[in-house]
């Protein structure tokens, strides 16, 4: 029998199946490139039963993970089962049976990360996880490897396809939220409950990966500022469209001064800029390094096969390492853990730059200008203003409230806030004010 | 004293500088990724008399390669000093002395590329190149490792920043060629003898090397049909336009059966294409694999910058290699060298797409009548067809020849290509007719 890689495939849905799929029609090339073949020697199903696909082998198959974690010819296991605490016990028992791990669960990075990527560094062995952020774009190999020499000033990702579907097609069409939501639903893009997606936690766990890859410090997810894209309303697009804007569903890690800037919400983005043309459910992250200058990608954030190339290879590097015995080459989070600092997070209130501001006005004399003079008194001028109903052609119509639309010139969002509690103490303020981010 | 990895760089130019500049800036950070400090222990230069910046240690440079070649403290060589033959011999004692080696330096790749893979395969030294194609775009590494396990279908690529930034002024103001190329010159972005690349042979350089690592094919560089953007007009720009198109500097390696389809050329692309959107200066790299879908990579091509990072990327990977002894863990064209086999490459002939063709003709009766018999004739049909110039508001004017534009539905370049010599024989054709080519 030929010397051979072997993998213990955890899960096999549809990303499992996709990377069986790879692995099968690719298996010359890739050990073309490897010099010896890779094999996938157990498979780990919930129910062996409701498993049809013709790639698995009916003989590989297992319900016990740890058949799988303490087979002495498996080198590598392969966590694409999901879920939090069965996928972190199957990992932890790989890594302590000094099995090398892939995964493909951002929820578990999420929720258990500091612990796993602790216990492999302790125990010198390789935990890898390309397909966590940004599906089939392999951004974590780019930060980990490739612009390891580079001081990265800035990250700012699409890294959520649901809730760029949605805010797409709410663009495109002219659809409410909910309306874009149900049919993203239908359409396989948003799950039953899509609150992960939408309100913006999803982008909010892959942001902290990110940063931690990019400026070598631990990042308290739980602390990064996060909204949704579920608070949009479309003439939030329109009135941004008629600026010159388009919105995007931003995920934001920028070093600023000695705090990193983190943010994840909704903000309007340049007609031209290059994040504005990704569209649907496509990823796309911009990297801003001080020496390298701009660099995109973008491609499927989600979906089987973009995932598996992701995770398969994740499997290649580490059936490399394998090959010269050397695991632990990259540590997972880029950095050495003794390199690892704790980020220390700016306060949004520090936030500098130009917002939107959309107050629903009960059109009387006085509004505008107790308006304006609660953000002069603020420092926060204002760069262009419109009104939207009430008046049309010169006469007072009886539509009820107005839109008065604002962008300000650059101002910190501490001040920009303090202003819009003035504004809203005032009772021509009929609605909550919508305020979203420029971002350059 | 610390351990360190020690480095010696040929050559200390923008490169050199910048490499120094990042190497120096990110040290702490650099250290915190790898466990080790990298030490630039010396530094060859062609005239130590030359050099001024404070980044370049006087007690460190000498004017001989060779003694970083034999210097037993040296690990990697980074070879920026440009040229081929000098370079040639730098690298081929470096690989023979044992020492890993990093070139930034496409025309030593393209002439001699084949002699130094080989080489430092046999002596289990790694040669890496990253930034040789797409300046800062990790392209190479994304290619060799992260899609490893993919099955490649198609490269397209805006590989050649000269280009696309004389195309791009060309577009955007209406210029000429000659114009638009003197004020490339003028501004840094072509040099005094611009042929390399306004005629297409420096991408044509670079995508034998992307297709060799997407497809393990050896590619004879100078059998790829090369077309230069010296011979567009302002008027074929104008007309793309108006057809829905915009005409980019594109490289192309795609899988055809059993062939590979390898192109350079400037082509039609749809003005709402990804790669419509990468103007100036800027690269751009369009993958498209079986289950992975599109991914694209854009960023600078070129600059001091953008190809420090590149190569200090590699010296990095280099770095750990050491620190693991996993010298040879990747082979320096993706595939182990019994991998690769030879290129069959599609005659350009049997390419089929739809085609742009601009005639021009002295407007007489029964030209377009022959025209259009010598394309079906050909099996060629035409999707749009428009005059430009000759008749005016129903009137003949005497402005002389006159501009037809044929939009074709798909069909053989072999076809096209018949009808046109058929066509050029008409004593109405006064001039060569352009042909450009549509890429979907």
């Amino acid at each position: 029998m030929t010397k051979s890689i072997g993998i213990g495939l955890v899960g096999c849905g549809i990303v499992g199946t996709g990377l069986l799929q790879q692995l099968k029609e690719n298996a010359s090339a890739i050990e073309g490139r490897l010099g010896v073949p890779l094999d996938v020697r157990r498979i780990a199903v919930r129910d062996v039963t409701t498993v049809r696909s013709d790639l698995v082998p009916r003989d590989k198959l297992t319900t016990d993970p740890m058949e799988l974690v303490n087979d002495p010819d498996i080198q590598v296991i392969v966590e694409v089962m999901g879920g939090v605490e069965r996928a972190y016990e199957v990992v932890r028992a790989a890594i302590l049976a000094g099995k090398h791990v892939v995964t493909a669960n951002k929820a578990l990075l999420a929720e258990r990360g500091a612990e796993i990527w602790n216990l492999a560094e302790e125990q010198g062995v390789d935990l890898y996880y390309e397909a966590a952020v940004a599906g089939g774009i392999p951004i974590i190999r780019v930060l980990r490897e490739a612009l390891a020499s580079e001081r990265i000033l800035a990250i700012r990702g699409i890294v959520n396809g649901t809730s760029n579907y949605i805010l797409s097609r709410m663009t495109e069409e002219g659809l409410s939220f909910d309306v874009a939501l149900a049919e993203a639903q239908a359409a396989g893009y948003a799950e039953a409950d899509p609150t992960l997606d939408v309100g913006g936690g999803d982008a909010c766990h892959k942001i902290a990966i990110l940063a931690t890859l990019a400026f070598g410090q631990r990042v308290p997810a739980d602390q990064i500022p996060t909204e949704g894209i579920d608070r949009l309303s479309p003439v939030d697009i329109t009135f941004a469209r008629r600026l010159g804007f388009i919105i995007k569903p931003l995920a934001v890690a920028r070093v600023a001064g000695d705090a990193l800037d983190l943010r994840v919400h909704p903000a309007l983005v340049p007609i031209e800029a290059t994040l504005a043309t990704v569209h649907g459910a496509l990823n796309a992250v911009a990297i801003e390094g001080a020496l390298l200058g701009p660099v995109l990608m973008s491609g499927p954030g989600a979906g089987a096969g973009p995932t598996a190339t992701s995770v398969a290879g994740d499997v290649l590097d580490i059936a490399r390492n394998l090959e010269c015995r050397a695991h632990s080459r990259v540590p997972a989070r880029g950095f050495r853990r003794v390199a690892l600092s704790d980020a220390k997070l700016r306060d949004i209130g520090d936030h500098r730059g130009r917002f939107y501001l959309r107050l629903t006005v009960d059109d009387r004399p006085g509004v505008l200008g107790a308006v304006t003079s609660a953000l002069g008194d603020n420092d926060v001028s204002i760069e262009q203003m419109f009104q939207e109903g009430g008046w049309q052609r010169g006469k007072r119509s009886d539509t009820g409230p107005v839109s008065v639309v604002l962008l300000t010139h650059r101002a910190t969002e501490r001040n920009v806030r303090a202003a819009l509690a003035v504004i809203e103490r005032h009772d021509a303020i009929v609605a909550p004010t919508q305020l979203l981010r420029i971002e350059e």
